[in-house]
């Protein structure tokens, strides 16, 4: 972190600052010029409120130099980490595709998508039971039958299940759930971050729509903190101006979380653009930019699914993709 | 809504289809061109889910035209919104000004916040008990404790009181609370909007860093859904390129507000700018555009505050301010 | 600026930076950390190429603290730059709007709207003769004979007239044009820039719709940089997700330009929001900022305009305008 | 295009409307509804002006369903365009890739360049000559030097050359040049496309950065109007919140493209991410999501680039890149 001081600062304001830093076990630096004087912190800074040294009489501007979060970090973690789960793995080398429909709707349906991407070799279902919807008029999910639903397609075929969570009092719930999802409107729902935190299972946490890496990985450090470090993180797509797709999917997001952070980071090519078409396109791009993993909306009639049908798969498309995202890997970027 | 069909269109279908939305109480107007059939849906189509539409065989694209809004539109309850709330009014105008920490930090300074904003005119007093930071390291607020000191404060001045909650666990702990704010991050927690549905006690809604005012107006609704009809929409900024000022205000959400809705509109220049500097030029320029209200950080120390200083106001400058606002009121757009 | 170094950087080559920005004539402190190497540069760095030191194998980053702008910089130009042009003035306490359609149509059209918007007080007459359109079959303007005729309703009423430039080989044709305007698709074109650069006459130059402010004010000095300071600037929307006003008018470029810059900041509500009812509240809210003027599109017949009808005042509403815009005068932050 | 009625509109001005339009070619179809009248456009409409439409009285909405582009459009030209230049062909299956330094700076380095790049594959070499720089102060290229340096490097190497200008008055210097690119910044010089448009030579037209696709694809309109119908399309990023990459690359935007258009595509991951160790990951997810080739950034000694050093591969690094590029066709989305 860099201090900028105002023109020929106070000199005992100067001197209590640089004692407060101190106090807090920071190095300071304080390099005086003819037009600037400027103070170099050193060390652990990420318990430092740049706020409060912003608000100071002395100071022009306040410059973060060092990433604000620990846990997530990979300077102080330099092994990925591998995010195991009911017998699959992802991250650190290993590569993971989760595939089910937006929404649960019946049991027949759920079973029929879990045994058809479990053929194609998904390692994971996935399957919503609380849907958060942008109106209040639209189909809300089955709530805790989803999940039952959920748990009887995983007793069928062994596959590990998915599901988002939209609330803590939801929690019990989700107990035999494998992974909790996060969605991205939920990625700074810090309630929720912090009771999932004292969980001891894995997090799947969403991008938020208008979220920088940073603050995704802020949002992580939230779930770190609390003692959970199994947490996959999942970019889903930005807000930007451009209206042809739903979103804009950023795939620099996978070897910059790559560089910045040990977690694992995957790719949801469904829901960042919105339109089927375009989901096989997308997850060859992520399988190639070295993402550990994708998660992709399959649906066994997407003319008729409840939500989201347009961005959904067929079974034999998502059989096709995953022929193509398998033949991929040994050329993707590491 | 209009349904824009693909070359040559099944007959069955698209007969279907139109049975398919008349049951749904729409009327159907099918116009067949020599290279493209349309089928224009005119009536009450806020239930009619589009996606389920656009995913249809014969189906190429879909337009809604009309606001999928209804408790909040303008068109079915065409006069404004009057919130009233412990002696204060704010909307068909009547302006107010909420003002106040953005952290309640102890008894004294919320007393002294409180007795200074009210000899300026202020009409209720905000603090915040519950904090949404970005890191898990920074200060998150005093909880039910900071709640207790904003009663006293309203005990010592008679303000209302405006506190935000992050849960809906927290419900119970806003019993005596006048208005419960909803931050920006939150504007989407729909769990938590419906069980805000269910109060009979004023929210006032922020918008989302990413959200469009139609999303606002939606998350309106779904605190209207549920019966609770006094909501007062807030504008604090949105996420852009721009990296000057912290967000973008978008000060044309008032008269677009205005138009679509009847709810009244605030807008928070503090947070949308995050300097204390600007907060006066756009106070005012909010004020002239004929918005509803204001909320205003304002703390007795801002130098020393534990969240937010750079932005908050002095009780001198927020008492300039306020001056400045009435007199431009009787020119401002209405 | 503050370049932080690499852990452990080779000190042969951290001499041959420190002297090599010596030799730029900028200072050196050099802060030697346990953990991080950070040297401070003090002076003026404007013509410090940050890229090139990024690229230093011991630099890990490199952060400009001081605004890369010096003509155009308040710090070495404490007083308002006052634009004078045909007898009137804009910036320093000078408030002047400029009016009139988006193109250029007829001779009865362009005088028509001159008349009318001289009667209400317009201080100069805008018109497009050389118009930037999206698409390749709009009408494009009337080029030479636009120019000829705002001359003539220069002549008829005596207003200064204000029209935009699109290729720098045009300039011969805007010899007798008083303002001559850089639309927002220019902003960047620096072939434009530096040709203006060269001339002795107002340019006003408009943010680019995805344009930083930083990035206004280095197009600004492009033209300063040339010997002609007669620049105003002009925000005019920036492009977000919002899709309900055609861009997103940032009301906050006006103090923070003027805090950063000495040159005059007018608004183009009309461009802005691209409707014409959001025009009076968005002009008010910018003169209630501190605006120095307004640029407002005004047509005699807005239902018949050849570009931009949707957005343009009749004069009857210009003239309600302008009645309220001078009331709210004297109410301005400033 | 679709017409939304304002309630009860007036019948002549109904049938004005329709009558007008039939007059340009355009099928009508009326649907009145009880509370909605709606007018179906059926035809040509990309020269209908949708803002004269919107400004009728009787109107209150108009929707633009079909693109309007039309040399562009893949609707009307349902063959890729292969455009070929010196003997290299790109689009239809063909794959090219062109690479070279961001500045031309020296003989020597520009042929080194060109060999390096040349024995790694490329089919053409870049080069700057004239260089759009945010700062006036900032290098600004060799001008005709930097051209007949890189005519030097074609007539060693054989290798087609690429270009960028930036002001039509330059275009006689570009006669030898093989391939004229149109930077992000001038995406929307009209006055530059037109006179592109009149040359029989390739154009590489950049998406700007805050351009949407329908905006580029209109851009390519404006160069295929004037008899050009060699354009390559070229995604380099586009602005958003996020600020560790420079831009955000929208892979997106090779599908989308390809499907609205018969244009090739192709991406540069190096002004996109602005960082070289960002390219290789990039280049390989865009080569997966179909790309019909890559430009890229590539200096024999990128630490002392005049300019955009961080994001410039050596050729060392370019070798390898390229051979990994070469593996991943056989699998990349078609």
């Amino acid at each position: 972190m860099v201090v900028l001081l105002k023109k020929n600062p106070d000199k005992t304001q100067l001197d209590s600052l640089t004692q407060w830093l101190q106090g807090l076990g920071v190095e300071t630096h304080v390099s005086v010029g003819a037009h600037q004087t400027i103070v170099g912190l050193v060390g652990d800074t990420s318990r430092v409120d740049i706020n409060v040294i912003r608000a100071l009489d002395i100071v022009e501007d306040v410059k973060r130099i060092q990433e604000p979060f620990k846990n997530a970090n990979r300077k102080f973690h330099p092994e990925d980490t591998v995010v195991e789960v009911g017998g699959f793995k992802i991250g650190g080398g290993h590569f993971a595709v989760i595939a089910g429909p937006c929404s649960v709707e019946s049991e027949e349906q759920i079973c029929a998508v879990a045994q058809a991407v479990k053929a194609s070799g998904a390692m994971a279902l996935r399957g919503g039971a609380f849907k958060p919807r942008t109106s209040p008029y639209a189909f809300q999910g089955l709530h805790g039958d989803g999940i039952r639903l959920l748990l009887k397609a995983k007793e069928l075929t062994g596959l590990p299940i998915v599901s988002e969570i939209m609330d803590a009092s939801h929690i019990p719930l989700f107990e035999e759930v494998d992974v909790i999802q996060v969605g991205a409107r939920n990625m700074q729902n810090f309630e929720l971050l912090k009771q999932l935190g004292k969980l001891r299972k894995p997090v799947l946490l969403k991008r938020g729509l208008a979220n920088t890496l940073q603050e995704l990985l802020m949002s992580a450090e939230y779930v770190m903190a609390g003692g959970n470090s199994q947490v996959i993180l999942c970019e889903r797509g930005i807000r930007t101006f451009e209206t042809y797709t739903r979103n804009t999917l950023d795939l620099s997001a996978i070897p910059v979380l790559h560089s910045l952070s040990h977690l694992p980071v995957i790719i949801d090519p469904s829901h960042a653009t919105g339109s089927a078409k375009l989901v096989q396109p997308m997850a060859l791009a992520a399988a190639a930019a070295g993402a550990d993993g994708l998660i992709i909306e399959v649906h066994n009639d997407p003319a008729h699914a409840l939500c989201d049908g347009p961005q959904s798969l067929t079974p034999e498309a998502f059989d096709g993709l995953m022929k193509k995202v398998e033949a991929i890997q040994p050329y993707a970027d590491r």
